[in-house]
């Protein structure tokens, strides 16, 4: 490995988790230990990701942040840590492939020659890993040497190379809790009454699923739980609440977004509103106000649905120790790659083992990591489609352990603002 | 007062709150309370309230928070505090005027002779004062005495009589957090966009109005807060976003669910199913998807309506400490109520002070209660109608203030079921 000397470039991009700050935190702390050693200088943050990049919105945060005492210093970091959105801003810019066409990469050249960057850190999902590995091939081919690492995040639990994804479990934990406190609610009154919660999710129901954890410990278990990776059949569905009013009155169903018919179409199509992202990916939405709609006519019950909405990924307040802990950690990790001499990776998650719980950090190739989509596996799914098995629940219940409590004040929690 | 001794009958009506829980557990301990002076016997709970009394479906609860050690009833109370729903159950059953039709009353007369029934405690919102009332009137017409006091409970915070309500706080804090989180979520993108948070309420905005202490300590305000209190104008509120724009791309509109229109229709009534409940009250739902469509037809941007539904009246885990033990309290204050002979009341809570906070208990004759709409006064609404004076911060603050954290097992809080 050859050494380079030179500043940081770190950015978020993508949808925002309850974690993603705690992984910003983590590249940041990553780089100020290093910036101890000698091994690097400045670290620069972009607002909005690759767009204020571009546009030169770069804020010095090691200015920023080393501002004052250290003690000051740490406080603003774990503020900033228990932190939902994206603190530094994000954008869904798609990158052309840089082999077609290059003037963005030459910008993002000049910009680079400019603030001495030599190591650059994105944090956020699939797209944005899209983008690392360009930058990284972009770079590979130009004199100017630039260590490019991914740093994952999504609620969704979709990322290959990575056992789960920071931001998961905090995001799981608020659906399992809201899900058993929602089942609190709905358990008041004697009629006969189905409560649908519609969970963030296109292809992979990782979310959704993380719902089973609300009947734990003796709780009631939601009766239903719909993934995108079963074909979903109105018919069994109703069925299954027909039978679950066999024992008790009022029927939790817990469906992913993105559940399909078996000819491919998404449930409540029709109430979607057909646009799509930069990304080509459709907007869903509708698909519980389609199966209550369902519910009132064929069942003639009470029926609600919720739309658990951004809630589930920006609840700060009842984030995951775990996934805040580890969010940041795997920012470190970033770091400590890059500074190896690692380029083009993205760092990850792997697990020992469960019980007890104990994991370890890994790079991977980002090209093995964009556009795939990982879903939730066989052996997690209940042979009758509408639950999740013991060994799921053994692989998301370390995920969700821990309350990251945000500092209140006056009653609400405080955060962390740029 | 003529002492009369006998057993206690508890229920709870209406929509459950976070705090209903804590009261019932209030009215528990005063009875334990009282039990050892040899005022009064055993607490007996009826399921489902009014209804599931007039079926004999009682729980004996002294039997129930007795059994092992007075540590272990310390414990179970406790967790019955903080567990959200209605834990004995809940109705929504209007009795008849005990002038024209006495037949369920002398049901009721039969199994509280039946159980030497003498105190009667119903905890709910101005439904169930309306059947402390009657069940009131009814028994002062007979020779069997039994002393009838309401406990109030909402999220609305719109009963006469009391400065506030039980469960009131920890909606208010709910709504506040979670409005700051998606403020810290939806501004993370550089396009213009709006988002639109519906609240609970039908004709007080209290709720929503709570929405503004998310803008305190330094955190960005909501750009909006729509009252059913102030008609709502469309051309107004388009007007206030674009306003809003000048400084930042991201507006956040709160909306209570209730507002109308001039012509006294509820903006998005086209969207309502059209259906009452038993009270003559109509479903209410749509403002905010209504209010979306017109954003996205009349601004051209970037618009989603979130409902906090369920969840801004069961977040247990998010319950405000000052909420719950003033819940609780008032439950105390009213078995004390009783035993001083007092009847056909309701207990409630009087403000001495703001700053430092200080309140204290009172009884009012709840036929001053039922019916009556307490709505938010002019003086807490700004004069441009969309926002909040620091006199209402001044009266809301107190209330959301200390994080009654429930015990947590595996990352999920546990929760008190019979």
């Amino acid at each position: 490995m050859r050494a380079i000397f030179g500043n940081v470039l770190v950015g978020q991009s993508g949808g925002p988790t309850a974690a993603i700050n705690a992984t910003l935190s983590g590249v940041i702390r990553g780089v100020f230990a290093a910036e101890k050693k000698g091994l690097v200088g400045d670290i620069y943050g972009m607002r909005n990701g690759i767009e204020g990049c571009l546009a030169e919105n770069l804020i010095n945060l090691s200015e920023r942040f080393h501002k004052g005492s250290s003690q000051n210093t740490e406080a603003m970091l774990h503020r900033l840590e228990s932190t939902p959105g994206a603190a530094l801003g994000s954008c869904r810019m798609r990158l052309p492939d840089p082999e077609t066409d290059d003037s963005v990469y030459a910008r993002l050249l000049e910009i680079f020659r400019k603030y001495r960057i030599r190591f650059f850190f994105y944090i956020g999902g699939n797209d944005s890993m899209d983008t690392v590995d360009k930058v990284n091939r972009y770079f590979l081919k130009q004199e100017y040497e630039v260590r490019v690492v991914g740093v994952p995040k999504t609620i969704d639990n979709d990322l290959l190379g990575t056992d789960h994804t920071p931001g998961y479990g905090s995001a799981a934990k608020y659906v399992a809790t809201t899900v058993r406190e929602m089942m609190c609610d709905t358990a008041v009154y004697t009629v006969r009454s189905v409560t649908i919660a519609e969970i963030m999710g296109r292809d992979a129901g990782w979310l959704a699923a993380s719902a089973a954890c609300a009947g734990e410990n003796g709780a009631p278990a939601p009766d239903l739980i719909c993934l995108p990776e079963r074909t979903f059949d109105t018919e069994q569905f109703l069925e299954q609440i027909r039978r679950a009013w066999e024992t008790h009155p009022n029927v939790m169903a817990v469906i992913c977004e993105g559940i399909r018919f078996a000819d491919g179409g998404y449930v409540g199509a029709g109430f979607q509103s057909g646009t799509t992202d930069v990304f080509g990916h459709r907007y869903l939405a509708g698909a519980g106000k389609y199966l209550e709609h369902i519910c009132r006519e064929r069942l003639g019950c009470k029926v609600r649905s919720v739309e658990l909405n951004l809630p589930q990924r920006c609840a700060g307040h009842l984030a995951s120790a775990c996934d805040l802990k580890e969010s940041a950690a795997v920012g470190r990790a970033a770091v400590v790659a890059a500074m190896h001499g690692q380029s083009g990776v993205m760092a990850g998650i792997e697990r020992i083992s469960s019980s007890p719980y104990h994991i370890k950090f890994k790079t991977v190739p980002v090209s093995q990591v964009g556009g795939g989509v990982r879903t939730v596996p066989d052996e997690f799914i209940r042979e009758d489609n509408f639950g999740m098995t013991p060994a799921f629940l053994d692989y998301v219940k370390p995920l969700i352990v821990g309350e990251a409590r945000p500092f209140y004040r006056d009653g609400l929690p405080e955060y962390f603002y740029f």
